[in-house]
């Protein structure tokens, strides 16, 4: 894989299911990526040192998931210049909207781009969104990508008329 | 001003004062953009037509401010593959976190890059770390952006050790 | 069946086990009715046709169920001048009141009639409240429907007083 | 004015201006109505009596408001089977979402058709497009209002388009 | 056993279990009382009829127990002079605090006594405290209550004092 | 007047506009009562001796209204075997639902009558409830004091269907 | 163990589970503490005394949990002058924030020091980081704390890198 | 002034008003402070270097007050190992939860002691009662302070009982 564009952040190994989602959602766009631990809490030199140094190594883009308190998100937008993308996360037994409204109430001048509540495959697509307005082919593979969404809807919704909704749960 | 790289967008022109805090930003960053009133649920039509030619017409990225339902922003990131930015705006009787969770709550495959409520400067502000990642000028701008901001707050810090709180507050 | 008067519309087929209980309610009154997969942000234009079209089919009444930013019931009232009734689904993993707040909080002059979360059985029986005002037949099989459910109370209460609560709960 | 087709009821006469939105969008359409006062807590037998006596003397719809604790609209819908069109009242100093949720939350059984807080006027607009369904004179008006509410938004971004924000703010 | 003091209602069988730790706590007090199924939404006639005989046939305290939107408690308050308990029920896929805020927000005019969500045994132990007011021999029987709980809670933290969490914990 | 039946306690002087609607409603029923400042964390020992002197001085029922945490009403509750009534006051900038919740969530074995926010008033009428099951004077002024709040509504019921809601809100 | 620093309170045996957790992090510290049964509803007096004697025998810093209506450490606070450190319980079935809000609301005289909810490690550390104000061993047990907690990030983060995500997810 | 025992730090100086009374409750308590401004968005290097060189430099204790997302008081304390008091600031238009969430929903690990939003002075007092923990005469004085605070309560309440409610409200 070539030199990644995209860097996909969380603060904790036990993210990384979850976080994954962005992950496969590049893979299946053919993006680069890379994808770390990076506490703000527990190491904040190293997330401090990996915001600085990110736009150098070339990468674009920031993902970065966190739960409960979840500063990394925030912590990291006012270290680059990059555009970050902040995915709450939503753990077992989690805290209510901590984690949504921690990253969602970033004071005017540090702009955060707020995905739902375990959003990671969004927070994936966004990223080739941007990454598509200097790049054609991604945007064409983006296109597909909205093409093949519309088909399966479609599709779906033939098949409930023709065999109706009661066959159509048994199936 | 040349073609416009930004579309701000709003449901009412009651908006248009809150959302002419994005317009301001991108007026200090030499940023061209357009000002539009677009409603989902009045206008679907316009709503459609905009979204669906904005890419066409060389808009990079668009900004979309709704209160209450706020269906503008997803509506609109359904019809492009451009990057939208969601502004949920509170009115006055404003109706809790309606348009919050509404933009916020986007299902997996329509991403939506969400604001704080109100938060149209950093709207503009996420379109210019956007643009500015293929344009060398508009980073170097944002990083003295940063530097100003930085400064201002440690003059204020050093004036305050200085003076003492109940002087700073007498001021 | 004969033309269908009502149109159950959802955005997904996950969402069709919750969505049939209002199929089984208007079976059970003999109204007929149609389900369909109709998404607003992944078949936008699907939506719109289908709107558009309703009235001038015979459709009375539709019938939209969504989850999450849940914007179908709002678009769909968008572009029909027909009674839309919203039933704001709220799946697993939800995320807190987004849906009921997405549909209850539209703009005034676009009206929406808001079920409960996952209100599906309700809103079959408000389409046959409206569907009765020009029906004489389907207005005495409601009263009929009513009577049911206030025995079936009245049966519980007296069975209850006679053998105790005890006994009533050990059955 | 001919024999009332819709029941605007409410808690108490401290409601009457919030509610007159709804009869003054009735006004506007040319359709026929009543004004009453009913308080489900204070007037229990008078609310019976109204919603029973509703149908019998050519009633087609009630829209009912209240306030707190909100129990008129599910009361009323108790005891007719006209469908009931709930409008929870946000009073001053009032209690978060009790009387949204205590109209919301309607067990499977008796349908309400809830409004937003304060949503009078969405109320009136509910109560046209089901009278519509039996009165092409009323469908056309509708969608007449469609049409105007389209084109106002349309001349305000044409407007806009054309002098420009700063200068539409100053206006 | 005697003619009944307190009255237990609730709004369907399905409530019987949760609020039959009311009916518990009279037992163990020796307070007669009766449980009867009550439907404000299904049966009106027959809760009215309820709340209007209380008080003639001896009834003291009405406990009301009913979830969502939970008019019946404060239905029957309006129909009876006689202290209303509200026991707001939280059921599996509850819908928040519908039950809770729709008995708290009773409007002036109407006292509800609110227990906590669920929390029958409370209810039935303020039905206690409120008859012990012209009941001595009752009376003596809630101090000894009092003295029990106190006891076990100190019983415990002797023996946690004395062998130490860990032992306790492994008991 | 008289050795009074009901203590009225609030944790601030701050607190005593707002709970003097309880002291009225006594009033207006002939009612005697006293009216005191005792605060659970500023003068615990103050609380805890009038709470347990509270039965042996004649009192019947305690109202005791806080703010914010909000300790008193159960603090009380747990030294007294007396009803007790619990008003949360929400005061300017008030946090929320915290002292509602802190009241309302006592454990199971401590019983309080929680009113609504402010609810001083219902209070007051819930006290002359409970009083009135043993004083037979008392009851039948409550019941008058029903039947003008019914004649009230209905006079203005009337009213406005004479003279119709243009004019009724114009007087 | 030698006299305890740190007095660990809850308001039910059921609550040690959960606070053990402070416990075993002091524990793991060497500082000496003792854990304790003292319900606020169910044993003022011994609560009372509890806290009054708690700096006399050499108590430190209390830490209380407590949920639902959560009294024990606000109460506790008014009866010390050392630092109270509340933890608020979350049970199975748990009423929402109360006790979050409860504690957190402290009227300003009375302060109290709030954990997440169920945050009893966090209590334990807080109380760590008190006592090493006075304690340079402790100071560098704690400084050995952090460098371990930053060392197992970095390794995850190192293995993550070098192994993949897919590989890290399988192991 | 000695050497400063306390930091009291806030985000900007818009916060200063509010943040000053933690500054008033440590004069009168004679404790040394001082106060800055430390924005962890805008200043990170600021903050870290603040926290890293807090302990080195004498202080014993820092007070962080943030609004919003509210991070700088938690990054303050992955910096320093020295006890954190963190104030949630809730600023006019404010949104909603976000800043005391955002502190309370600290990852175990690092603790933070959360006051009430806007409690600066509780956190002043909490700061003194840790303080009072190795300085004798400090604790006299905070013992001096509770002693006032409890005799004003009383003497209100003398003052009322002698006078009446209606002529206390009156004077």
């Amino acid at each position: 894989m070539s030199s990644p564009l995209v860097g996909i952040i969380m603060g904790s190994d036990s993210d990384l299911e979850q976080m994954s989602e962005a992950a496969k959602i590049l893979d299946s766009f053919e993006v680069s990526y890379e994808v770390r631990v990076v506490s703000a809490h527990r190491t904040p030199d190293h997330m401090i040192d990996y915001a600085r140094t990110a736009a150098g190594k070339g990468l674009k883009i920031i993902i970065a998931g966190a739960g409960g308190s979840a500063h990394l998100p925030g912590m990291t937008a006012s270290e680059t210049i990059l555009p970050v993308i902040a995915v709450p996360l939503k753990r077992k037994n989690s805290r209510g909207q901590a984690a949504l409204l921690s990253n969602i109430a970033m004071p005017p001048g540090i702009p955060l781009a707020t995905m739902p509540e375990n959003g990671s495959k969004n927070a994936g697509l966004l990223a080739v969104r941007i990454l598509a307005l200097s790049d054609f082919e991604l945007a064409k593979r983006y296109e597909e990508y909205v093409s093949k969404m519309r088909e399966e809807v479609l599709n779906n919704d033939t098949k409930l008329e023709s065999i109706g909704w009661q066959e159509y749960l048994n199936q």
